[in-house]
């Protein structure tokens, strides 16, 4: 064995998908210090992307002060990439944790992600990655709509303010002062659900209640969305409800499609395609991933799926190191995962055990790499 | 890879010997049909030591009411094997487990485990191998020796009551009577203890308390033992405290070791000789052991260590699947366990891990195999 590619997600609330391949790679060099190693972290659009794209490619953080979800003001980060893109976390302007005890998806924004996609392109960056994981909002994205120029009007000609309860109001949109660079511009949107923009899978129903929406809002929010979405297509011609993944993101994603003619791409993927993954894995012997939890169930989004999707193209093994394993595996393994090895040393709670996932990752790898070399 | 030895402990509280090594097989059969496995579950001496030598050498049960520890009546097994020798477990007639509620050692006897050896020997038995783990009795082995037809007599030339407590009466000892075949037989004692039959690392100091003695009782029962050794280095010339593991089972190594010429050896190394382990690995490619839990911090009588000791010498590499990984396990890789796998699937406690063990068990094994596979 001479090459070991580490592409791994974080396990969510312990370790970052950064710390995750480094403790993989010390338990790698560890027992065979030969081995050339590749580390890839990975982010699938939510916490931790702007440092895995970072990671990947090299490049810079820039800070900006743009409008919070409730139009308070709130300092936001997102990268600028060495290769001229930027990545942008929605979460970082308009976010569920920047809203903490006063959440309310009638009264949120995405204003303040449309500024920092506003700045990422008055600094040059005309290929623009949006994750949108973790929002507060539920506004279709007329609020980052709304800083890229286009007008939201009401009957009366004034601008509707640009929320989930704001869009009841909307009469026509007129994308005539949008700016003029949009045009050149390339946007993706690392998107990893399939749920339409309104309807009983859409934004409001399936996401607005972990937003803090009760039964009463998020009937009000879904109507206010599908209203949206008419105007939309009469104005338009775009029609947002065939978009799977318009409703990630309370909406945004439809707001990206409409407004910017962003491409909603798995949020792996993006990252995969940056680093030239397949390219990498050439000439590797092993590729080991990581995450969290994982189970059989639900493997959309899932890195270690999005790993083992490109590593059977080259007929290379994956395994996978977990913080858990859930039920039905079989399909893990049908995916192209060869095998799963949980990190866990001891029979002790989460609580416990979280104490010490460096240290059971490190240990776990370390048995791997014992096996492999037994057995080479 | 075309034969792989499983060579497991039971996992205490879960899953005995038998049970691991089966699941064991499975998982390596789900994998890998082809490949030809040899189960040989391990016990030490303690519990399971009987369907141990069963399993690895074939026999029958044998069911005999003798007596109790409290003098009662029990009914206990031992093992007759078919190469003609017999496997006593001691706490089968004279064990913790048979005085519940009642523990006293000053007042508990090995006479029962004494009446096993002699129906063993009735039955034509010449090799009889003897497990002391869970005694409830810190007799020094004199009601065994009693039952086999030695006189331990006190001053006034009748036969002390053969308890911790009737050794302080016991003014010489009369072997003139000893069951005759005992000299036309080999005894072999299972034990991995080293503490010597009396002193404050004897019999009574380090096990007693927990089998209900308190600090009056320990120092009483352990002047007894020290007083019982001066009988018999001036009547028999053996000098008792010269032996590591004359303390095991209340002194009754000790008075195996007197009375019977018993040799002491390893619970593990019993096994793997009567199975002739050796020759079993000499064409192995695998050797996968297993233990409950297992750390680098007390190593002696430990089974993956016994199994990697011979393993070492033939240059088998093995592999331990264990329920818990302790701390130390540098000094588990040096004794040449090659890698250690923990079967916790997910974080939970113990409560809730020991219901999954058997599946946890088994998709461990099947990720092991997984990564053989792919690695061969």
């Amino acid at each position: 064995m001479k090459k070991i590619v580490i592409a791994s997600d974080s396990f969510k609330g312990t370790l970052s998908s950064i710390e995750v391949c480094h403790i993989i790679k010390e338990g790698i060099k560890k027992i065979r210090p030969e081995i050339h190693t590749y580390e890839v972290p990975i982010a699938d659009g939510g916490e931790g992307t702007l440092e895995a794209f970072l990671n990947a490619v090299g490049g810079k953080k820039v800070v900006k002060t743009v409008t919070g979800p409730l139009f308070d003001k709130v300092e936001a980060s997102y990268a600028l990439l060495s290769d001229g893109s930027a990545v942008i976390e929605m979460a970082q302007a308009s976010g569920l944790l920047l809203v903490e005890g006063k959440e309310n998806p009638l009264e949120t924004t995405t204003y303040g992600t449309g500024e920092l996609i506003c700045d990422a392109i008055e600094k040059g960056c005309r290929k623009i990655i949006i994750g949108i994981g973790g929002s507060a909002t539920n506004d279709g994205g007329v609020g980052m709509a709304t800083a890229l120029g286009v007008k939201f009007l009401m009957a009366n000609d004034e601008q509707i303010v640009p929320t989930g309860e704001g869009l009841a109001m909307l009469d026509r949109i007129d994308v005539q002062s949008l700016n003029k660079k949009i045009a050149d511009c390339e946007f993706i949107v690392a998107c990893d659900v399939d749920n339409p923009l309104y309807g009983e899978n859409g934004a409001a129903y399936i996401y607005a209640p972990q937003k803090g929406a009760n039964e009463k809002m998020v009937k009000i929010l879904d109507e206010n969305l599908k209203h949206f979405a008419g105007i939309v297509h009469r104005d338009l011609g775009i029609n947002l409800q065939q978009y799977k993944g318009a409703g990630a993101a309370g909406g945004l994603g439809a707001g990206l499609v409409a407004f910017v003619n962003a491409k909603l791409k798995s949020g792996i993927n993006i990252l995969l395609d940056t680093v030239d993954f397949d390219h990498l894995i050439m000439d590797a012997d092993l590729i080991i991933t990581g995450e969290g939890k994982i189970d059989g169930q639900s493997l959309r989004g899932k890195v270690p799926i999005g790993i083992a999707d490109r590593a059977v193209r080259h007929h290379k093994p994956v395994i996978a190191v977990v913080g858990s394993i859930g039920d039905e595996t079989e399909a893990l393994y049908e995916r192209g995962i060869h095998a799963i090895f949980s990190i866990n040393q001891r029979p002790e709670s989460f609580d416990i055990a979280k104490k010490y996932s460096k240290d059971n990752l490190f240990k776990t790898v370390e048995s791997i790499m014992r096996l492999i070399s037994v057995i080479e």
